[in-house]
């Protein structure tokens, strides 16, 4: 996968180079290439920004640098350019399953009181990460880049990927315990440590039906209860009433 | 304000020496100071994971170098301990500016299949950036940090900071422009030329509710409409009609 990001800080995705995203980087599993907007400013100062017409505070960034460096990079990558903006849709898994799909992305991150609208010409999607404000769109470049790169294959191990999951079906994961089974006093759950496997997964499937729906309302709503779902529900309330 | 940050990346941070909250560091403004887990670990392999009882895939981040590292941080930061993970509250605008408020504040970032459910004891809340998956909380805890420091007085100059007031009212930001008048045959509107401060507030207004109409309703509907803005809608449907 081949990532090219306009921005006016590139020193900032050197933190792709750490943790399971940088081995999968060393492996050449992907290519991220942050280019500097400024380096493209015909102006002698190399000003990428100016004074919005109308009056107002704030500067806004110019339509020629970040044209001029779209038109340089397109000539190499293909995919589409992504503007991180706060008029776009939220960014949410289904999102970042769709651009996993795609070998080669475009990321544009906005500064300042955002970018002459003249862009959106030149841009194919634009993307928020939530409903609050950043000092720039680098901040959501960075986790977005990273939840699209966790799904490409090879880039996280067997071991790391059993989240997607839970997450496929709108439900959050069941509480995790690791060792040691007594810490200060506090005990891991009974029935992890019984060896049963078929008790084990219905334990942790109420878990996942529970906590969802005391703490994700919304998602539970979103879930379609299954059968054997349904059957643990039962099963685990009629304990409760012994 | 004082961040600690538990992480077991701790050169990831070094963003924060860049752009406008670098400079707000520089001037002595905040303090961000990422802690190293795996420093605490008493694991003579300085091991911070295992497997999780009751089986399945992943590691599971242990209770021992988390507590220790946050009974050693809070000797001198009193701030809540807040926690990045799935199953917390939607991080948004209203959350950032009660952040914000505080002098103090811990970032607890997890990794792996999450951490032992015995840690919740430690923590005082738990947030999640959105509604999809990271390799880690750092991607969370860098635009979330972000957005709470920029709200701290003097780290955005006076120009900086008009977004936030159509934020707080629902509605997206108005179109910009900037030089130059013409740009490869596409122009400024008109009315951003005229002058007539008004005429221009006006229409920015108008913009304002029908891009969050289009491309938000969601947050449209949230928006109280305010005399003036039916005064604007009035006008401007009328002038449609023309």
């Amino acid at each position: 996968m081949k990532i090219d990001i306009l921005t006016l800080f590139p020193e900032m995705f050197s933190l792709f180079n750490e943790s399971i995203i940088g081995r999968a980087k060393e492996k050449g599993l992907f290519d991220i290439n942050p280019v500097n907007i400024r380096d493209f400013s015909k102006d002698k100062h190399r000003k990428v920004d100016d004074y919005p017409y109308g009056g107002g505070s704030g500067l806004v960034m110019s339509v020629q640098p970040i044209r001029d460096a779209l038109k340089e990079i397109k000539k190499a990558n293909g995919g589409p350019v992504i503007f991180l903006g706060p008029k776009g849709k939220t960014f949410d898994q289904n999102t970042a399953r769709r651009l996993a799909k795609e070998d080669q992305l475009i990321f544009l991150c906005g500064h300042y009181e955002g970018i002459d609208e003249r862009l959106y010409e030149d841009i194919d999607e634009e993307i928020s990460l939530g409903d609050f404000i950043l000092t720039g769109g680098e901040m959501a470049a960075i986790p977005i880049i990273d939840s699209i790169l966790r799904l490409r294959e090879g880039v996280l191990g067997r071991d790391e990927s059993s989240v997607e999951e839970s997450f496929s079906e709108n439900l959050l994961e069941y509480p995790q315990y690791t060792r040691p089974e007594v810490y200060e006093g506090e005990k891991v759950p009974e029935i992890l440590l019984s060896g049963h496997h078929e008790n084990i997964r219905q334990w942790r499937r109420y878990q996942m039906l529970m906590t969802t729906k005391e703490k994700r309302p919304d998602l539970y709503a979103k879930h379609q209860l299954s059968k054997d779902d349904l059957k643990i529900l039962k099963k685990f309330f009629k304990d409760q009433e012994k």
